[in-house]
C-alpha cells in the first residue's frame, strides 16, 4: 500500500513504490519517464510508468523504449490507477484535460503539470477536487524540436524546475514533487505562478517572439532570391533558432500568458526604437552606451 | 621574385612564395595567419607572414604561435614589404589606415579587406593609387568575443568569403584573392558591395540589434532582484549570444552600414507590432499563420 499519513495530515506515498501517470509523452514527458528509469536502482526510481498518448504509435514507441510500462490512449484509464498524475502535454491541452483529471483521478493523488505559463494552469487546478493535491510545474528546458523521438534521459539533469503549490498544497504534497525533480537531477525554485509568467516572458516568450519576427521580417523582404538566406551564420543561426519551435506549443504559450508577453513585447520595441534613434542620428556615444550595457550584462551571464 | 606578369597586363605573384601583411591579429587576423600556417606544405602557404598591431603584447603572443615570422607596431614598416596586405582591423580602423595604405603598399600590391561592411570600404579602396589592386572581402564567420587568445586555425574552414571586386580590380587580383580564400578553407562568393550590406544588414547586423534591445529591455525591467535572468536557459542563451560581441566593432559595423540596418530595423519593428496586433486581439488564426510562416523558413534552414 503506498498510501501513507503524513505530518500535517495529508495522503502522501512513497515515490518508489508509486505509480505514475505521464500524460503526454513527447520531448518533455518522454525524457521524464526515460530520466525516471535511469533513476532505478537509485532510491528515487517508481515503481511503475503508465503513459498516456492520443497516438498509439507514440505508445509503441515509449513501450520499446522502456520508457513506460503499460500504455493507454484512454485517460480516464490512464489517470484512475495514478499515485502520481504529470501532464505533459501543451499549455491548453492541460486546460482541456483537467476536468477529465478531477473526474478520474483517485483522492490522494498528486497532480503536477509542466505546462509553459502557470497562471491559468494554477487557477484551473485550484479548481479540482479537494482531495487531489496538486503543484503546478515548469522545467526550464527544452528543445527547438519536440516529440519522443527526441525524448533523453538527461534533459533535466541540472536544469531549473519552477515549482508553483496552490495556496492549499500541502507540504507533503510539495515536498513529493520536490522528490520527483530531485529524482530526474533538476533542482527546484519555487515561485509564485505571476512572478513565474512575468519572468518566463521575458526570458523564454519574449525571445521566441523576436525570433519569428527576425524570420518573417527577412522572409518579407529578401531579394534576390536566395539572398541574404544564403549568407546566413552562426550568429543568424542561434538569434533565430527559436523561431523553429513546435508552432501549437508556442501558440499555447502566448496565448495562456498574453498580458505578460505584450508588456515585453512593448519594452522590447521601446529599446530598438532607442537603438534605431541612435543610429539614424549617428548620435556614437548614445549608442556606444546601448551596445556597452547589454554586452556587460549579457558577458555576465553563464549558463 | 614572386612578381610576375598575368595576362591582363597586370601585376601578380605566386602566393606559396609572397609576403603577406596581415593588419590586426585579433580573431579574424590571427585566424588567417594560422590557417595559412596550418596550410604549410600543402600549395597554399605563403612564404612570409608580417603581423601589425597597435600592442606590443599581441605580437608577442602571435610570433609564440608560430602564427607570424616577424612582428611591427609600425603599420608603414609593414605594408612597405608586402605583397598581400590584409586589413584584419575593424571596419572604421580600416577606413583611417588606407591613406596609409596608399603611401606605404608597394607598386603591385594585392589589398584584402575582412570588414564586415563593404560599401564604404570599397570606395575608399578605390581612391588608391592605380599600381594598387585591391579586393574587398567579408568572410562569413566570427565568435562573439575576439582576440588573439580566441584566434584558431580553423575558423574560415567551410564558412562562405564574400568577395567585392572593384570595378577596376584586375582578373588577376580577383584570382589572388581566391587562391586566399581556397587556402584557408573557406569557400568564395562574389557579390557587389551593397548587394552584400543589405544582405548582412539582414542575417548579422539586425540580428545583433535584436540581441542587444533584448538584453536591455529585461535590464530596464528586471524585478525582484535575480529574476528573470535566474530562470534564463538555452533559449535565451542563444538569441541574446550576440549582444555580448565586441562593442566597438560593431559599433563600426552599425555606423558604417546605417541605411541598411534603419531600413531592416523598420522592418523587423513591422513584424513585432503584426505579431503583437495579433496576440492582443487573440486572433488565434492569424498569430498561428505568422508562426508557422517562421517555423516553416527557419526548421528549413540548413547551417
Amino acid at each position: 500500500m503506498p498510501v501513507e499519513t503524513a505530518t500535517d495530515g495529508q495522503p502522501t506515498f512513497n515515490l518508489q513504490l508509486s505509480t505514475l501517470c505521464i500524460v503526454g509523452l513527447g520531448l518533455m514527458g518522454g525524457s521524464l519517464a526515460l530520466a525516471l528509469r535511469a533513476a532505478e536502482g537509485l532510491r528515487f526510481g517508481v515503481q511503475r510508468i503508465i503513459g498516456v498518448t492520443r497516438r498509439s504509435e507514440t505508445l509503441d514507441a515509449a513501450l520499446e523504449a522502456g520508457a513506460i510500462d503499460v500504455g493507454t490512449t484512454d485517460l480516464a484509464e490512464g489517470l484512475r490507477q495514478a499515485d502520481v498524475i504529470v501532464l505533459a502535454t501543451p499549455a491548453r491541452t492541460i486546460l482541456r484535460q483537467l476536468p477529465e483529471v478531477g473526474r478520474s483521478a483517485k483522492p490522494g493523488a498528486l497532480v503536477l503539470d509542466l505546462g509553459s505559463t502557470k497562471a491559468e494552469i494554477c487557477a484551473a487546478l485550484a479548481g479540482l477536487p479537494a482531495d487531489i493535491q496538486s503543484v503546478g510545474g515548469h522545467p526550464m528546458c527544452g528543445k527547438e524540436i519536440g516529440g519522443f523521438a527526441v525524448a533523453e534521459a538527461g534533459l533535466y539533469r541540472g536544469k531549473t524546475f519552477v515549482l508553483c503549490p496552490l495556496p492549499h498544497t500541502s507540504e507533503a504534497a510539495l515536498a513529493q514533487a520536490r522528490s520527483l525533480v530531485d529524482a530526474i537531477g533538476a533542482h527546484a525554485v519555487v515561485l509564485d505562478p505571476v512572478t513565474h509568467d512575468r519572468a518566463v516572458a521575458a526570458i523564454s516568450h519574449l525571445p521566441y517572439a523576436a525570433a519569428i519576427a527576425l524570420v518573417n521580417a527577412i522572409e518579407a523582404h529578401s531579394a534576390p532570391a536566395g539572398l541574404p538566406w544564403s549568407l546566413a551564420a552562426s550568429g543568424f543561426r542561434d538569434t533565430s533558432r527559436l523561431a523553429a519551435s513546435d508552432v501549437d506549443m508556442m501558440l499555447d504559450v502566448l496565448l495562456t500568458n498574453r498580458e505578460a508577453v505584450l508588456g515585453w513585447l512593448d519594452a522590447y520595441t521601446a529599446q530598438l526604437a532607442a537603438l534605431r534613434g541612435s543610429l539614424a542620428a549617428e548620435d556614437e556615444s548614445a549608442l556606444r552606451a546601448q551596445l556597452a550595457m547589454a554586452q556587460t550584462r549579457r558577458a555576465g551571464l553563464t549558463f
